[in-house]
């Protein structure tokens, strides 16, 4: 019984994995895709997540049966527990991969010398978080988690940067609008993409540690308190203190 | 211990729907600061957001407990990972009516002439859809459940609308950029709330029927699938079925 339990984890463990590289490969493949204005990629990547939802459901029912096998306790009740939210954020990932390439088809429809500003620096450090949170699960490795959430700041910044001269550009020239506006949204989920690479640091750390990292980190001088979603629009040069949460 | 479970089961759906009835009030408190231009209603729902925050980790703590207290099966289980999902949901909620404040603090500083558009009967459909999965949940009603994945589409429809008649107000009037980015700002978190709704109704089918309805409730005639967060913007007129996921 023991065997089969601990085979059964095992087997949880590298199904997400498996998650985790299709939605870290979503991400890298919308990117290009926009970068390079490439819509048959930006397609692909919208058809593929449904390979990541069908994995999501797996996972889901593989912890079902998990947990009515055998009373898991300590770190094995840990990881299955984070599980359950590791798994929700990769497929959230790979939600925010589909908006992004939708965003690069709408920017292969536009001329193509509108600005993309920041963004690719922005997807280098949103792509490193990801990669590091995802090894870090993969490694059991709490330490190297902890450096993707002193990260997140930084991507925070270039997405309030942003927004700024996004505005900026829109007002000196409206029709730049519309192609702002898809900028604007490609920041946006990216920012996101770290917040939930974030989140998955914080459950490795759990899953060793026993310690519940989110909301109030900052207390305990691991790193500044996770943004909320949206954040870039909000009055980018004062009142930050509002916006921990 | 049977009965010392069933207490402590019960005691978890209870802070679970006060959670609710907080994320509930949260929403429609930053929704009247924006309305009404009340910037000290949205200040009190910025800092409200913590004891949302602070109950997410107690129902995780709580999980915890149960699971490792004693090995819960069938329904009880079901009911327990539905309220790791609920939780998530409930505390995402209220991060969604944080930026919906802080666009108030925003809007209040503005032109009080701006339109705000259908926010208001977009609003209502989101607080009713919210309200509905709140009570399906406490109730255990399925039913009910299912009739909010029926409205989450129109919400997404309200939400498209809004898209085109902001970027055609800030073509006309390029002064309304900054305003009518916080108008999208309101109207994609509302419709991401909506999303949320949805996500807490499908976990109380989970519960009362033990089957998984997303992302594929639609193959069964339900509903139309959930929607990806932020689709205002992909072109709002074309290629509707590539917006699934």
């Amino acid at each position: 019984m023991q065997r089969h339990f601990e085979k059964e984890l095992e087997g949880l463990k590298t199904t997400l994995i498996k998650m985790g590289s299709l939605a870290e490969e979503a991400i890298g493949l919308s990117i290009q895709a926009l970068l390079k204005q490439d819509a048959e990629l930006a397609k692909r990547v919208i058809d593929s997540d449904r390979r990541i939802n069908s994995l999501e459901i797996e996972v889901d029912n593989d912890i079902v049966d998990l947990l009515a096998l055998q009373q898991p306790v300590a770190i094995d009740l840990r990881l299955i527990l984070a599980a359950t939210k590791i798994n929700n954020d990769l497929e959230r990932i790979g939600d925010h991969a589909v908006n992004i390439a939708e965003s690069a088809l709408a920017y292969c429809e536009r001329r193509p010398e509108e600005p993309l500003l920041d963004l690719p620096r922005m997807a280098e450090h949103t792509q490193k978080m990801l990669r590091d949170a995802i090894d870090s699960f993969i490694h059991n490795d709490p330490h190297m988690g902890s450096t993707v959430l002193t990260v997140d700041d930084h991507v925070d910044e270039l997405n309030r940067e942003m927004t700024t001269e996004v505005i900026r550009l829109m007002r000196k020239d409206p029709s730049l609008i519309e192609g702002g506006l898809q900028i604007l949204r490609v920041s946006r989920n990216l920012e996101r993409v770290a917040d939930l690479a974030t989140n998955i640091a914080e459950e490795v750390i759990f899953i060793a540690e026993a310690r519940v990292v989110k909301h109030h980190a900052f207390e305990e001088g691991l790193t500044s308190p996770k943004r909320k979603p949206d954040e870039g629009l909000a009055k980018p040069k004062e009142n930050e203190g509002a916006k921990k949460h």
